[in-house]
């Protein structure tokens, strides 16, 4: 039993499930058992009935996320259906917990239909605070987190969109600290333009990017293509301004920056060296990087980031969601802005008081991490 | 502070949910990390994309029931909606884990409509190893669980049907020793043709009983009687086998016992003073039984059984529901069957070795109880 992978099973089927419920409070005696249920709960229900609100002062909603997945894009295994997305889940409940004290459900979906998984959040939600969407794939990912936050007043947040989004913005942050660069002088080219890619555009346009390209299977997304669906439609709107068409080599061509959230190889080292000196590139794929970091670094790239924790610079959607969930269960808020996500990225980048090359992004163990993540949320 | 309902409020404040998550293993090293989430939980979800039945020994699907409840009919409250609800169904978690180490989810729904809340189980089942339907107003209860059951490849049990049908067995089995009568051969009137009448009525009759007679608002419940919906329709096939016509007043003459499951004081003295000698009475609305124990003695009952936890013989689902789903995951059985709440009826009444008038019904700390159930399942 030597790989991570014959540990991760031996372990998975000695615990049965990672996580499990425990009561709060014992039930000892008929008395306990009369305040706990019945008799003593019919009071309790009755004042949620007449108040409400008074449901997150009385049970546990408050701290309860969903996270949901209809299990279409597991980590890089693809459309593996809900039973195979399970464990993940579970490991994602498990951070929730021990990071940030949040109760998280899995809950996987035998549907992959994008009315049908609407109507079975909307109809389960009042059992929740808020939730997680999980490894959904694009582009139906962004109608259903689209309408789910406009139906609900609890937040609605897809993790594989703005997770990433924003520890790579944080990452971001730091790597052109490294390289005394400004984020709204740049040139940055992105290969993938699913549910992460689209989010990463998102989340530097808002952030001050002028100069975005994002490329897809069949090149530069541009609006003088004919071959968008509508999310690539929006993403021609806000980047590519000039409407340059081409290959991502034209994209990657000059460029300072390169985002790769695409597939095993699709970066080459001739790419990394036609870019702008003290090239940046973050290469996602997981767990395949676009291009491996040595081989980027040799072709020219002064700082590089995987999704991987083998090696330095890990973009980690768990540095994220923990404490970005607590602050807005802490505060009431309901709505996921893009001016929280990037006061969100911020928290994440100021976690390292002297960025380097290799030193980016913080870790999970990181301390303070998640805490300055949670208070992040309200800052002005 | 004096009354159960204010503890029960200040209890719940406190806690602010009586159920939470838990981690079975702590993460505090990015090693432990790599095995409980990415990379490590990769080769997990890919085992079980590969063989799907390895998620029962990889995940805590297998021990994890969906408590689900669209709050249409919660406790004597009545419909109250799911927010209401969702303390009851904290409560049933508690008691799941304690007495028979099942972690059980509150699920609660803010649609009331059958089809709805059939598509909304079916969608969200992969995550579950069973389903348990709580405080869903009859006629709808029936044909939910009925359709659920079938679709569905796990246990599908609606406590309020069954929980209660199980335990009201248990209690007149040894209510019927205490008397020295036979079941075939006495004559049972019922008032109260809801979800827990009518799943009583099923079970007396699949025990053995000939002579039920069931009573709703408005009398009898005879074939000739053209007011009936599909399910009292159904109850008049399996009772009344004369076809007698009549009011409770009617049915209750001459009978050796009556169950009620309808609403406080719809029993009187009269009536059980017209009932055969030593009267049996299940008088379970809730709190306030349809005639109070005290008067029924009085009027010549000799065994009185109630819902209230501050008589003898209370009749509380929860004897049941831990041992049955126990039993039920543990030995892989989906469907349960009539044969199986016969036997876990006889388990819940074989616990009291010498019933007596004030001592026909276990509680849920007689040792051995959820255990007995949870093995009564594949007994012969």
């Amino acid at each position: 039993m030597n790989t991570t992978s014959e540990k991760a099973i031996a372990l998975h089927e000695k615990l049965k499930g990672k996580i499990e419920i425990t009561a709060k409070i014992p039930v000892q005696s008929m008395e306990d058992l009369a305040l706990v249920y019945t008799p003593g709960v019919g009071a309790v229900s009755h004042e949620i009935a007449e108040n409400p609100e008074r449901v997150n002062d009385l049970t546990w909603k408050k701290n309860v996320v969903a996270i949901v997945s209809d299990g279409s894009a597991v980590l890089g295994l693809g459309n593996i259906g809900p039973l195979a997305a399970l464990p993940v889940m579970e490991g994602k409940s498990v951070i929730f917990k021990q990071f940030a004290g949040i109760d998280a459900i899995p809950i996987v979906l035998n549907t992959q239909d994008t009315e049908e998984i609407i109507k079975t959040v909307l109809a389960i939600s009042p059992t929740f605070g808020a939730i997680q969407l999980e490894d959904i794939s694009a582009p139906r990912c962004f109608e259903i987190e689209e309408r789910l936050a406009d139906a609900l007043n609890m937040p609605v947040f897809h993790d594989d969109q703005h997770g990433t989004a924003i520890v790579v913005m944080a990452g971001l942050m730091n790597a052109l600290k490294v390289v005394g660069k400004n984020l709204n002088e740049i040139k940055i080219a992105m290969v993938g333009a699913g549910a992460a890619g689209t989010a990463i555009a998102n989340i530097l346009i808002h952030a001050g990017a002028k100069n975005v390209l994002v490329c897809d299977r069949i090149g530069i997304i541009a609006k003088s293509r004919d071959n968008l669906n509508a999310p690539k439609k929006k993403l021609a709107e806000i980047t590519n301004k000039n409407n340059i068409e081409g290959t991502l080599a034209d994209a990657v061509r000059g460029a300072d920056v390169i985002i790769g959230t695409s597939g095993p190889g699709l970066i080459h080292t001739e790419m990394i060296s036609s870019m702008n000196s003290d090239a940046i590139v973050f290469a996602l794929a997981n767990p395949t990087p676009e291009i491996m970091p040595d081989d980027a670094k040799s072709a020219g790239a002064r700082v590089v980031a995987t999704g991987r924790s083998d090696f330095p610079n890990q973009v980690n959607n768990a540095l994220c969601y923990p404490g970005l969930f607590r602050g807005m269960l802490d505060n009431n808020i309901i709505h996921v802005t893009p001016e929280i996500k990037i006061r969100a990225a911020t928290a994440i980048a100021n976690m390292i008081q002297t960025p380097t090359a290799e030193n980016i992004i913080p870790n999970m163990f990181t301390e303070g991490l998640h805490e300055a993540v949670a208070k992040s949320i309200t800052s002005k």
